[in-house]
């Protein structure tokens, strides 16, 4: 049989690595797949990156994507420029022409993911995106289909390597927020502009992946809560870890009786916890199911040929089923199209969680009397308390409480409230913790 | 469209689970699988247990499995008999018939899997068997499907419950072997006859179907080396501890340049490893791929409900793709039946580890020159190294060595000259250890 004719849209980071992982694996692949599967046309602004790459003379090249979407030899294109245009059209358009996509763009299915999937659904094509979410781990197929026997209760996950790279080195080595991003950077592990990974929005994008895979719902970018790391100080990794917590960034999914959280940011998680010791760049999605219980998936989320072999397994599905009818294919987000509903999303003042707080207050009595004082009104109790004498030149304490799960809402007044005390003299930083039970 | 109908046979811990989570997720199943899933018919010596599960009076009832296999109703036959025979008769009458099957039954696939493969490619049916590794964990389907681009270089597991339970007791409890099988057996977790669990044959089962799912080659059960972890003593473990160690019983298979590396045995592994925080009854496998890198794999390896989630995982693939041609469904093994290829089993003598060593020595002068020449003669180099003075009422010392990589068989020739060695007064301990890097 012929072998299938892949069309690559970019030849990049995670574009090299899938030519690379198609060319070397050939062998490997073709005993899965039962069928060659060959780069036959490639669009990139750098046509030396083919040789570089040691794809063949055979291959097509063009600086024009739109050509490769037109092209009527290739069957199935695989987006890899990243970015919401031309991404967008040239799947539009691929899709149009009666291809399958194949993509790791979680921008563009977080965002246009609703419009791509109708217009697969009506021209009864398959659209994969594995290497949208955490990377080389299999983590669509495992909740999609691995474990299409539970109701989905919660998702938890590691989703950004950039910041669990940032948060590993803070905690490992003591240093500070800006120094770690910066050496970050001269690694290559983040951007020039490093907000889409420290303010948390590349994780938003793969938990409102994750939700709606979980729960069968739309997809529901601009309902995420989205809080980055930013903020997170050392000092706060260091007491964290005295209580024995450690502040991962994690992005959440929970399925509540009021409704579906979805929620990033920085959380403290307890220390003997598997997903707490999931450091550095590597990813991890713990899924917790109602039949399996809680079930873990750990692996590199970012770097060429980890990426690549999301993407490749992909394609190695959509050769098994391009000769299929589409009505028997795993539904695009595991669920039937209509039995898709839409759900309430929770917000963050209806979201219960613990907290970690750290307040700076003068070193008088009594002032933790009011502090108690306004979190029992709230009927916030403590779990764990730490007091930190001031330090050299300084006159305040440092006082710091891991508290009982409590609606946010709730937390807000009483926190108004301890910050409007005289004797409190900065903004009170919270940090929200989770067991993950 | 009608429900699918399905045929159970057995309601025990397993079966009764399945029943459990088909009837209760049965909305949720439907709106992934697009069809309702019912249980038809179900064969049990104990009649009343179907009253207790809940399985309404139109599900009808036998005391004989063969009924339910040679019913024409009956389109997917899920067997959670368990043991070789009958189940592997009745496995191959449902296939004659037609049927697909599910099962969960590690030793019929492990020794009967390329008699009921070659049986369901004749007849065109599929066999699911997600469950017979790592209970609730999507393993198979992770190494089939979502790893599919990467040639696999190794996988590691922890891949009986029983077993990890009893080690991670050890160690945190610093309790022996035959205390913690003895709560173990109390608990429900171990066997009346443990001999499967903690001689490892269970993991070897498990471990011969990874390999075969890892490298495209026959199941090859009866080379898979085997070692219990009956032996580890409690002062092992703590030894492996101060060396910054724990012992996992493990089931490792290994693509080598001279052959396949298919082993079960205790090994220590640094405890930094993730896959070294797995405690008690839970399961992990780490996959190693050439492209994606150390994927982790955790969840509960046992229990009803967790295996239920793998065994209607695979009900739900066999419904999705039942209406299809048999040439396009995922291959059972993961690779086309064409492209399964004999690959020569590494014997033991040539597998290369890293070795744990524990001495008992008269104390006497020369004794350490003498084992580190006799092994410094088989080029064995010594890592770390530890001497444990006499405990009270003994003279012999404990010396405890962690060796560098060596080829088994020189490590056997090195400890047969060291038993001989009349200072030596017991039999040494060996435990392999693993870097897993």
């Amino acid at each position: 049989m012929n072998a299938v004719k892949v069309g690559l849209l970019g030849l990049g980071t995670v574009g090299g690595g899938t030519a690379t992982v198609l060319l070397k694996n050939a062998a490997e692949i073709a005993r899965r797949a039962g069928r060659d599967i060959k780069v036959d046309f490639a669009a990139t602004l750098d046509l030396g990156m083919a040789k570089q790459l040691g794809l063949g003379d055979d291959v097509r090249l063009t600086t024009d994507a739109f050509e490769v979407v037109n092209d009527p030899e290739v069957e199935i294109v695989v987006e890899l420029i990243g970015g919401y245009s031309p991404a967008r059209e040239l799947v539009l358009q691929a899709i149009d022409n009666g291809k399958h996509v194949v993509t790791a763009n979680k921008a563009l299915i977080a965002l246009h993911g609703a419009e791509i999937f109708a217009r697969a659904e009506e021209k009864q094509v398959m659209v994969g995106f594995e290497a949208a979410v955490a990377g080389g781990i299999p983590i669509i197929k495992a909740i999609r289909e691995g474990l299409a026997a539970n109701r989905i209760q919660w998702i938890a996950g590691i989703i950004n390597g950039t910041g669990n790279f940032i948060l590993t080195e803070m905690r490992d080595k003591g240093r500070d927020f800006a120094e770690v991003l910066k050496e970050a950077q001269q690694l290559g592990y983040a951007e020039a502009d490093p907000t889409f990974d420290v303010e948390g929005i590349d994780a938003a994008h793969k938990l409102t992946i994750l939700g709606s895979l979980a729960f069968g719902m739309p997809l529901n970018f601009d309902a995420t809560y989205t809080e980055g790391i930013s903020k997170v100080s050392q000092l706060d990794v260091q007491y964290a870890g005295e209580l024995g917590y450690r502040i991962k960034h994690l992005g959440i999914t929970r399925r509540t009786d009021k409704g579906i959280e979805l929620r990033v940011h920085p959380t403290l998680i307890p220390e003997r916890r598997l997903i707490a010791n999931v450091d550095g760049v590597m990813n991890a999605v713990l899924v917790q199911g109602d039949a399996v219980g809680p079930t873990l998936y750990y692996g590199a989320g970012a770097g060429d040929l980890p990426t690549a072999s999301a993407v490749v397994a992909d394609i190695v599905d959509v050769v098994r089923y391009m000769a299929i009818d589409h009505e028997h294919r795993v539904p695009v987000m595991g669920f039937k199209t209509a039995a898709i509903e839409e759900m309430p999303i929770l917000p963050m003042e209806d979201v219960e969680t613990g907290f970690y707080l750290r307040m700076k207050a003068v070193d008088r009595p009594g002032v933790l009397a009011e502090i108690t004082r306004i979190l029992s009104e709230q009927e916030i109790s403590i779990e764990a308390f730490l007091q930190k004498e001031p330090s050299e030149g300084e006159t305040e304490v440092n006082i710091i409480m891991l508290t009982h799960k409590v609606i946010e809402g709730r937390m807000n007044t009483a926190l108004a409230q301890i910050e409007a005390l005289d004797v409190i003299t900065e903004k009170v930083t919270r940090i929200r913790w989770e067991s993950l039970k």
